[in-house]
């Protein structure tokens, strides 16, 4: 961070006091943080009183906080905490104050804790790949293959530590040497699972673990939903792999759409229970159908980047032809040569004009003529 | 069809010489035929003369036909020919007079050779469910599920009679008693592909098979075209079940459009081929996904019907609560009990507010209180 802008130093301690006081998520706070300031508002939690004129309940457990020791505990553990006005703050995380909350989370974030040395203002073009974690072999597969394709584009992506579809697209990332991000519900030095120790420390050695939640504090329901919306904010867009009914990852989804970020979808089989989630998101409309990382990119993507062609099959000269000659080139045998009359017969069609038509086709090498008749030419 | 309103037999029988003279779906003698009626285009074709004062070919042609034994020949194997101001005429067929041509066929057709007891007019409520001949075990499973699905619920449904897709909706909707009619690219007496004889033959006995294209003609392949838009006319929407690029179903799907109806396509594994076309359709919106018989019949069926229940876990007791008591919630231990204090530090709350809060859970049934301190309550 030398020589990068920095936020003043107060403010920042007062947020990580506030940060750790408040749940991640608390719109109130983060809405009268925005309002006054960090150090405005901690300033006038410690000063509250009952109406005994004792310090109340807020006043005395933020009192007992130490956020300088705080901080200078994560330095040492590479750990930074990025507030607003920072180089790296995302900008996109601004979005979150103009946003309704979401089940009781809502606002930006008061800063991130953040290991590992990217700065997060580098995913400002980042797309999330979120899902299930009870995915199936297809989700993981399709996950995998769609983070290393929008990896190799130069984006780069965002999502959680789960098992299954967030486990996928760090992979799928990795593997196409791209740019990948873990988002947590708990403090950046823990894994959640624990099983992810050695991906999440991966992570944190060449790009960044980010939490809202402080250093040493366990995930909980509440702050899983929480940070969700910081994995749709970060990000331009997000796209759904796999879903059950309930699953987190629609959350994410939710969030992208208040934050009016891309909301993308993977289709899979209709007989998959974790593809139901995905379905229903694409049947509401809530949700863009994409199959591959071309038309994610399409949608996120800066306007022109990433225009996706249209699948299909090459284009013959036969398709192009008027309704009357293809009605004649339709009877023309493939081997045996059939005389112009019958031709005439099978198109239902008048000799003349069959005559006529039969000798622009063979102009144009599409139907060969000789003295038993005509018949098609071969294709090139 | 006795007692059953008729057409005027001389338009009919016109209808039918100008059916044989012209293609199926020529969309410039569908709008004079509209125009005019079918007696006076004849009169006019067959008294055509070229600038040498002779017959032309077209009048020639007309000449020679034979309308009346046509319908005589028919009759004599069960065929009839249903023509506008029928009381089975198809209402929805004459939306095409208004849909602009698509890949040069249009128009209402001039009459429908019809083999079966099933009075058209009985198809007003049926959905179309249609896919590629290049099926998957996948599609051929959601085809059959579906239109079974759909004639359960007392909608007829179409399709055509190729291999794959078409097939296996036929043998879902007869599997779950239900009605199911094939149109035909070629004459109604012949069967295309030949396997599918023993089927057609009893889609004939018991309900109908239909064609635009005379009896004992072959199809082609614009005749498949214009036999795309009559399965989309005569059907309140068109399900594509699995599609390939340039996979004839998304032709009909296109039709369904045109004219108006409900577009939707059922998705697979985005690593399927036969998934491709479908995946394009609802990707650029101009089809809706569906997974099963009741989203088609939400989209198809009158207001109010089949209003589609969205699938959800079951609401429990805490997807309710305020947000600080969830955030109580989340910290109250599951087996080992824990004095509130400690809850209160977990919660990141104070104590005060966590002690009324743990009251209130308790009343709900939702923690159980001790002398060792809370646990979480089990749940019901």
């Amino acid at each position: 961070m030398s020589g990068a802008a920095r936020a003043p130093d107060e403010e920042r301690i007062a947020r990580v006091a506030l940060n750790r006081l408040a749940e991640p998520g608390d719109p109130r706070m983060a809405s009268v943080v925005g309002e006054l300031g960090a150090v405005a508002v901690r300033d006038h939690l410690l000063s509250e009183r009952d109406l005994q004129g004792l310090a109340t309940d807020v006043a005395g457990r933020l009192a007992a906080l130490d956020p300088v020791g705080d901080l200078e505990r994560a330095a040492r553990r590479g750990i930074r905490f990025v507030v607003p006005g920072d180089e790296e703050w995302p900008a996109g995380l601004d979005d979150l104050a103009a946003a309704e909350p979401l089940q009781g989370s809502g606002g930006p974030p008061l800063g991130l804790w953040v290991r590992g040395p990217l700065p997060l203002s580098e995913l400002a073009s980042s797309v999330a790949v979120v899902g299930s974690r009870s995915s199936s072999m297809y989700g993981v597969q399709v996950a995998g293959d769609l983070a290393a394709g929008i990896a190799r584009e130069g984006h780069g992506v965002v999502s959680g530590a789960a098992f299954g579809i967030d486990v996928a697209a760090h992979r799928g990332a990795l593997g196409a040497q791209g740019v990948t991000v873990a988002v947590l519900a708990c403090g950046v030095d823990r894994a959640y699972p624990l099983s992810h120790r050695a991906l999440l420390d991966h992570l944190a050695d060449h790009f960044a673990v980010v939490a809202e939640t402080p250093p040493g504090c366990a995930p909980t329901k509440l702050r899983f939903l929480s940070r969700n919306r910081l994995i749709a904010a970060l990000s331009r867009g997000t796209v759904v792999v796999e879903a059950a009914d309930r699953s987190g990852a629609l959350n994410t989804a939710s969030w992208a759409s208040r934050l009016h970020r891309a909301v993308m979808g993977v289709p899979g089989p209709v007989t998959s229970e974790p593809s139901v989630g995905v379905h229903e998101l694409l049947r509401s409309g809530a949700g863009t159908l994409v199959t591959r990382a071309a038309d994610v990119l399409e949608l996120v993507g800066s306007a022109g980047d990433h225009l996706v062609e249209p699948r299909r099959a090459p284009e013959r000269p036969r398709d192009r032809l008027p309704r009357r000659d293809r009605q004649v080139l339709d009877a023309v045998p493939l081997v045996r040569p059939a005389p112009s009359d019958a031709i005439a017969r099978t198109a239902g069609m008048g000799l003349v004009e069959v005559r006529s038509t039969l000798e622009r086709l063979a102009a144009r090498s599409l139907v060969l003529g000789s003295a038993e008749g005509w018949r098609l030419a071969p294709e090139p």
